[in-house]
């Protein structure tokens, strides 16, 4: 009986609600939370998806998260919107700020978002995607634990960093990339350190500060960012953004404040978003995205091409129809996960 | 006598202003070029300095650009400003966009300028120290002509596309970083082809979209982006920003349009500024700046490190007390360049 479970969206999303609810997550934090594990398991990111929910819930049970914080929404100035998290999770804060952000990038023709106090666990894409959806440019950054060594040096420091960027289009969902300023997803080392696999040359050193391949050696070490000092200052760039820009902690900070329950780490994020229309003398938004698309036509015209986010798409088109799977073991957890009533939190 | 020509920075900005006038450069475009010419050579950035002097010159000897343009300021929206280059040298446009976009990042938090019609052949940092210098977070962005590939193609598609980003510091200059989007320099390439020596692997690809480490069959195919994919989706990030989002070309376009006269070719820039202190709840800059000092104390505590514009500003410092150099056969082409009087336009 060691087949994976077939799941369609609208299951994984009450399989995610019950668990959150059962251990005291108040109903708007479920719901936002399902919704993120459901767009990644939708999108094929399993890493995100309902592989994180044990995570959550020991955040939960550590005491570390509010699992019933109010995000409180305040204006810092015409143009920046400011989310205080309440030592909640990311999700619903963000969703929160997504109205107000949009409003006022559509009134000054750009805007900021500042969350702080928050536990982010999912990826940005989400948030940037849904911001181009109404036909805005968006940005997002956010920081996390010490993994990455600043370039030329050989000790954590930053973190895995990703920065999102999403491109409305028209009659099509918006373009959007997502990506980890370290070489590689610290998952992907973990994976490999499973399967007993070395790792590719250029992702880590190890405590010595040497090069290594050997995925233990490279958990304890520190790893790589991607492009050598470019992808470097790119981290540099996000830890500003996500950490002093907003009042909020740098991944070093993080790391030493954490309390390594396995759930996710404490910090903030920023984003940033554009009404394309407001930057044209006369714009107009049509013939703006229009001429987008000869540039995407011109990426696609090379063979090898394809655009950042095409296949989380096709991955989304397909489960739409079929559903997701998950490992039958991740199943029986979160169905035993979601029966138990914790002594805590169960009636919130 | 092919010893090199010592010059204070005060004889640069003259030799640059001189060389521009007696080709019909109106004094506002001579002296912007000359500060920015005058800036790459203090900071030993040489490639941006005199030696692109006849570039500009033979810009307007062809009748590309106007040399005596007058860029116009718009406001698109309360935190847009819009700069119309108005066919002319970037340096002159970008100056007078600086003081609206900074007193809009102050006023709304966030602010952005997008600039048009304008040449650009110089690098970015200039103008994003000097709105940190202000206390303001900056970005600046821009494309160029089609010389990278995308992501999994072997064709020119993208520019070299530089990102510059700075951030203000207490008492001591901005951290800066300025990078192509790009693993090299064009020019890096071109001095690997001069000197007959191999690039590189990772650089380039020929034409036939293998990889290559011949600086000519680099030349003739296709750059690529550093770090792979993910640099490639900041060269089309950049290729948006300064493309379709202000209603300028593409680098394909930018390509396709120039008339290859050795100078630059025209475009858009897009940059962004924050002011810290809107950012806040109860902002308080000292205390921002001051958090952001310890994750750089933080960088620099290990071996092997330094700060993004340290080489720059260490320079800074020789070259105000020394001077710089450049090659006698330079100086000389320019000396006769800044002697002789074009039949036309010598008077404005």
């Amino acid at each position: 009986m060691n087949d994976p479970v077939r799941l369609s969206l609208a299951e994984v999303h009450a399989l995610a609600w019950q668990v959150l609810r059962v251990h005291g997550v108040s109903e708007a934090h479920a719901r936002a939370i399902a919704d993120t594990i459901t767009a990644a398991e939708r999108d094929a990111c399993k890493a995100h998806g309902l592989v994180r929910l044990p995570g959550y819930v020991r955040s939960v049970r550590s005491g570390k998260v509010t699992p019933d914080a109010v995000p409180e929404v305040h204006e810092l100035a015409p143009a920046i919107v400011h989310v205080d998290g309440k030592n909640g999770f990311a999700p619903l804060a963000l969703q929160i700020g997504r109205a107000p952000l949009a409003e006022k990038a559509r009134q000054y023709g750009i805007a900021a978002l500042a969350v702080t106090r928050i536990y982010h666990f999912a990826a940005l894409w989400p948030e940037v995607e849904a911001l181009a959806g109404e036909g805005l440019v968006a940005f997002a950054f956010t920081a996390a634990r010490s993994y990455v060594a600043p370039a030329g040096g050989s000790k954590p420091l930053y973190g895995t960093n990703p920065m999102a960027f999403a491109w409305p289009r028209a009659g099509h969902p918006p373009l959007v990339f997502d990506q980890a300023s370290s070489a590689s997803a610290r998952g992907e080392i973990q994976l490999h350190l499973r399967d007993g696999k070395p790792i590719p040359a250029g992702w880590a050193l190890d405590v010595a500060g040497h090069p290594t391949t050997d995925p233990a050696a490279a958990l304890a070490g520190a790893q790589l960012p991607f492009g050598g000092y470019k992808g470097a200052a790119i981290a540099l760039m996000i830890e500003l953004l996500a950490g002093a820009l907003i009042g909020e902690v740098f991944s070093f900070e993080a790391s030493v404040r954490d309390n390594h329950d396995g759930g996710p780490p404490g910090g903030g994020e920023f984003m940033i978003a554009i009404d394309p229309v407001r930057c044209v003398w006369h714009g107009n938004r049509q013939q703006q995205l229009a001429h987008a698309e000869q540039l995407f036509a011109n990426i696609l015209a090379q063979e090898g091409t394809r655009l950042p986010s095409d296949r989380r798409y096709a991955a989304r088109q397909r489960t739409s129809r079929e559903g997701i799977t998950i490992p039958r073991a991740l199943y029986e957890a979160l169905q035993h996960a979601g029966e138990r009533r914790e002594p805590h939190g169960s009636n919130r």
